[in-house]
């Protein structure tokens, strides 16, 4: 694993980067979610090595990320629930690195119109912003992490 | 630059990834987004090498993700924008690799719940899904990549 310490720590984050964090994990990713499945065709438009993606490839059909069928690659509904990852950081780099304006747009096909992805809260609706959200420790917290990750007592909602 | 070929990509996602994609770097910024100013104690709480830590520290401050404040390292607004783009990996990771349930939990401080951040459509407000969004070139896309990238034609709509 080459992201060695990032699968002990008892974090989402990181478990999830130690899958997807390594260096050109996530543009292939976004690759075969623009509906691209062939090795050539990713390796064409990412410029990645080939070796590079064999093994890129491989860690995500061993996570169940993507799967093989024939020669393509297909994302699972786990490779799916990946795509509010690039979505954030495609409207991040919208905002703060696209000097001539977004590349790309997405389109949500249920209204038709262009749509930025915005995050809100699951409980009642309203944007999340970073200087309203807390974080605490959860049900998989450990002892160790838990005085840490606490900033406020547990609400006890889940 | 490390990541040598994403920056030269007419991609928000690549370009976002130049900054913030190297090993380490977001589990650094979780750190200082959950509140962890110092050097020291980031580097306690992530495990990272110092000198990896000083070296992502400072391409963070280079790209005005983080500045400096005395000994702090205190998020500017375009580190705080940064928090979506942790939720979202967060969250995924809370679904799909938490054995013991979520390490980490949102709080949304303006309703005060617990909170998992959801992407929904900046137009109609209806969550986003990854099979009911596509893709079209934008206004930064550049004419080579512009067919690969348009799926539908443009709406116009902004």
């Amino acid at each position: 694993m080459p992201y060695r310490g990032y699968e002990d720590q008892n974090c989402s984050i990181a478990r999830t980067l130690a899958i997807v964090g390594e260096r050109w994990t996530l543009l292939v990713l976004r690759e075969v979610l623009l509906g691209r499945r062939r090795f050539r065709d990713i390796q064409r438009q990412t410029g990645v090595a080939p070796n590079i993606l064999s093994d890129r490839l491989e860690t995500l059909v061993e996570h169940g990320v993507l799967k093989r069928r024939g020669q393509d690659y297909v994302p699972t509904r786990k490779g799916l629930d990946l795509q509010p990852v690039l979505l954030t950081l495609m409207a991040w780099g919208d905002r703060y690195v696209s000097p001539h304006g977004p590349p790309r747009v997405a389109i949500h096909t249920a209204c038709g119109h262009d749509a930025q992805a915005h995050l809100v809260c699951s409980h009642c609706g309203e944007p999340i912003d970073s200087q309203v959200t807390e974080i605490r420790a959860g049900p998989g917290a450990d002892a160790k992490r838990r005085p840490a990750a606490r900033r406020r007592s547990p609400s006890g909602a889940g």
